[in-house]
């Protein structure tokens, strides 16, 4: 296999981050993140509006350069390693991360006129202004479009495109008629680095559409324009800017342009590949196969797995998303979630608990969590401090805790909340089973996964399953450099297929935490009673008896203690 | 009226207290406290026994001497007092707080040979070593007697008489052999006062036997041999050697023996009254009349209130106790309670949150606490981190809050620990009054009402009535020395009734906190989730769909934040 290199971009909420690997085997030559310049950590916020969190996209192009050149710079310290030798760039970002771009295909926010106006610039996908639009996205498809929300889980969500557009519509009606179109980050920097950012160049990638703009090709593509019409005209307007396909990250969005080869230092003319999610290319850099579920463990949990399309794909209720080929060719790709797992902890840790905001307090935290064996505590939560995406998808939902006695420690309660958000983990990874996709393998990712020994034990424990964590803590970038070898293709030096690259470039899991037998069987009691509660306060209509739930912790824990 | 003095004498956990007091006015003379030696802050515990909690009977002694001598002492500065004007002594404990005598009168711990035995001396309240003969006491008298277990809530506890003897039999054979009978510490202290400590001498209050040993006057008094010999042969001798009946704190267990003056510096044969507990003369103290509920609010709650026996009245489900003149003459004495209130805003205070064991805390958490409105905060718990002691009479429950979210702050889970303690309040409230006993006032007494005006607010304004405020936080000495003032009688210038000497002795509340009718409206929806959850994990098969509680929080949340 000849010389060859791809570069992988991944933009998160706070910075970007560039990869340079060797295709052959995955060897990083460069890794370089930089920090959003605007606002607070790379956030525009509102402290009049506290759902607004805004993006400028100078911050997504300056970002670019600054990462590209840096890799670069630290490759060339390989004596083997040439420019010339790169032969493609791959983008993931954060979604549903929408920006509005004029006729001429210049994103607002860059025109003099709009650049201070956060309404034209990027809403990052913890914008919640749209949270009525959102409700009403969701009613109106119930009565008319259940076909819709049968993909996306049963509700369309605040953080989605759709919904950011028609607040926009109405919040800044200006700024939505200086619109002609609006493009998912994801979409949007391929857009520029290829130069097809005109409204009808841009390749959109069935990522973004299919998992938060309602795309499906059983429909049709988008949502169809009497729908979106019948709740603003504005909607009806983009929709028919909208283009009737969109492609894969095994596809090229087209190649780079001689401006950016310029900036960034690299040979004009090689391949950029169609964007997709963090998660979605995540899960490609952990290594994602048929039958794997992948968990993107950070302040909230993204879950992906993917299902051969050739055996078809009955919807999942709960499912955040079921989107044919929106993480591999030839595979849907099933989407689901946690609110919050690490947000959780710090939660307990920052705000209520002794130490404040001193970091220490983390660590003693898991020191003395991890001293407890299952069930001694006598404590179990639910895991709905931000709601529940999966499986629930219920943002009106709260955290709970029961079990307390007047000598429930801090620790104890913490270690109660990392297993609450294992048990909510379970609910999921059961889900997609009784949705019939088998889970043969669980790899965690992310910051939890690669920093917290003891809340893997505890979710390896609770699903009595192996749980493997992947060898990088940049699984995203190198998912987006893997998109890119495959869409220059092997004729340029890349591969022909996912399959093929992901074996090359993604090492062995660092580590397999496997399930302490004793731990399993208490967990199973425990999940019962969760299970219990989960429905409860979850799922109208239930009607359980959950007089024995405080007695039955209390039994174990007795027992747990006597031994 | 002649002027007369009487003493309270009032045997807490940690220390005992004395109060000297004008009988015509309630004018205190003098006050002192003296802590208990033994042990830690009073209490023998052994750390291989968690559950185990005795003192040592000298303590009881010697701090009679100490506090009386010191009383005296200040009273002596007025002088128009003399100490031949004071006409008795009366005398309330904590309970049931057994000790072992012999035949000659003496209690065991004592005797050079017991005197470091823990099993010799008295069993405090809060021992609950005899946990698994409580639950034999209870099934063997559901089975046989489920009249015993009508008068006192359904289920017998670890802290009682028998369940302590019994267990003593077990644990301590050569203690139990040793002990021809036990007495309460309540009738133990005028026994020894009066000279009247052989067995067949002592006086046993009706309080103690009533509320603690199944005593009652509709069986013929303490419970049938067969009964307690089908549990042990130990229990059916001690049951032979106990009186058929029993006396209330109208009357005298006899009169100041010469040894006693001499040790006190009192006159001999002044009257010294019959004893009762804290609680209960608390309730005296703090001026309890028909359709007056007392709440004794402290580290737990203790709630009293009293009934015309010519009304008759039915047995309450989960009411603690129901018995003929333990508080008053001629009226019965009823006894609620909740397991923990103050220890619940301890243990967050002091165990859970930043600050740690600085007392700073507690003052920063109310203040956050004041600042919230009802309802603001979404959050709702159940409070029974200490089990549940009325209505639902079950150890093995344990707390609960939901309604968090990744805002949640330390004084807003403050406060609704607050607010859970007044809905827990509002329970016994209500089932009083649905077993006939109207609550027509409020009185709260102890150091939460005299010190905590937001939980004061809180309680009014869950109840919807007005709280009023004992106006002294000597209330149970006070009762104490209003039971001598009535069992030495007009004759010796006391009283002929407590009806009399109520009015004259104890004053007007400090304060009354009424409701707020905004705060009541609110509290009232809230209240109505606490039911909700309150019988779905108290009572069993409940079966209630708990699906809206949740999300009732939170629109509650957001009408009052909206406002």
């Amino acid at each position: 296999m000849a010389v060859a290199y791809t570069i992988g971009l991944d933009y998160g909420s706070n910075s970007v981050r560039a990869v340079l690997l060797d295709v052959r085997d995955g060897r990083q030559l460069g890794t370089s993140v930089w920090n959003y310049q605007h606002g607070q950590a790379g956030i525009i916020l509102d402290e009049s509006h506290p759902n607004l969190a805004r993006q400028h996209p100078q911050d997504y192009l300056d970002g670019a350069t600054a990462t590209i050149h840096d890799v670069l710079k630290q490759a060339a310290k390989d004596s083997s390693f040439f420019t010339k030798q790169v032969i493609g760039i791959g983008i993931d970002t954060t979604g549903s991360t929408p920006l509005p771009i004029n006729a001429d295909g210049v994103a607002l926010a860059l025109l003099p006129e709009y650049s201070n106006n956060p309404d034209a610039m990027a809403w990052l996908w913890k914008d919640h202004t749209a949270h009525e639009e959102a409700q009403q996205l969701t009613e109106a498809a119930a009565k008319s479009r259940p076909q819709y929300l049968a993909k996306c889980g049963g509700r369309y969500s605040s953080e989605w495109f759709w919904a950011k557009i028609l607040r926009c519509s109405r919040a800044s009606p200006a700024v939505s008629a200086a619109a002609h179109t609006w493009v998912e980050l994801a979409d949007w920097v391929p857009a520029v680095l290829t130069g097809n950012t005109k409204p009808d160049a841009i390749k959109r990638g069935i990522c973004a559409a299919g998992h938060k703009a309602f795309f499906n090709p059983g429909w049709g593509g988008y949502p169809d324009t009497e729908f979106l019409g019948a709740l603003s005209p504005e909607l009806a307007r983009f929709r028919e800017a909208l283009p009737d396909r969109t492609y894969t990250v095994a596809d090229a969005a087209g190649t780079l342009s001689d401006e950016w080869a310029q900036n960034l230092g690299l040979p004009a003319g090689i391949t950029v590949a169609v964007g997709a999610f963090d998660a979605h290319l995540g899960a490609v850099g952990s290594g994602v196969t048929a039958n794997t579920l992948v968990k993107i463990m950070g302040t909230s949990t993204c879950d992906i797995m993917i299902s051969p399309m050739s055996q078809g794909m009955a919807d999942v209720p709960g499912l955040c998303g079921i989107v044919p080929e929106s993480v591999l060719p030839d595979y849907y790709g099933l989407e689901a979630g946690q609110s919050a797992v690490g947000d959780i902890f710090n939660w307990w840790s920052d705000v209520i608990c002794p130490g404040g905001k001193d970091k220490a307090s983390h660590t003693n935290l898991t020191q003395g969590a991890a001293d407890l064996k299952p069930g001694e505590s006598g404590l179990l939560g639910l895991d709905w401090h931000n709601g529940n995406r999966t499986v629930l998808v219920d943002q009106r939902l709260t955290g709970m805790m029961l079990g307390y006695t007047l000598y429930s420690t801090p620790a104890e309660v913490y270690r109660a909340l990392l297993e609450s958000t294992a048990f909510g983990a379970r609910v999921i990874l059961e889900r997609f089973e009784e949705g019939g996709v088998p889970v043969k393998r669980v790899l965690n990712c992310g910051g939890i996964a690669a920093r917290n020994p003891l809340v893997m034990q505890i979710y390896a424990d609770v699903f009595n399953r192996p749980v493997a964590i992947a060898n990088s803590l940049q699984t995203c970038a190198i998912g987006s450099a893997i998109a890119a070898a495959v869409a220059a293709g092997p004729e340029k030096g890349g591969y022909a297929k996912f399959e093929e690259a992901i074996p090359k470039i993604v090492g062995e899991p660092t580590h397999v935490f496997t399930p302490n037998a004793e731990a399993a069987a208490v967990y199973q009691q425990i999940f019962g009673l969760y299970r219990q509660l989960h429905d409860s306060f979850g799922i109208a209509g239930t009607r359980a008896d959950l007089s024995n739930v405080m007695k039955d912790l209390m039994d174990l824990r007795d027992q747990v203690r006597s031994v």
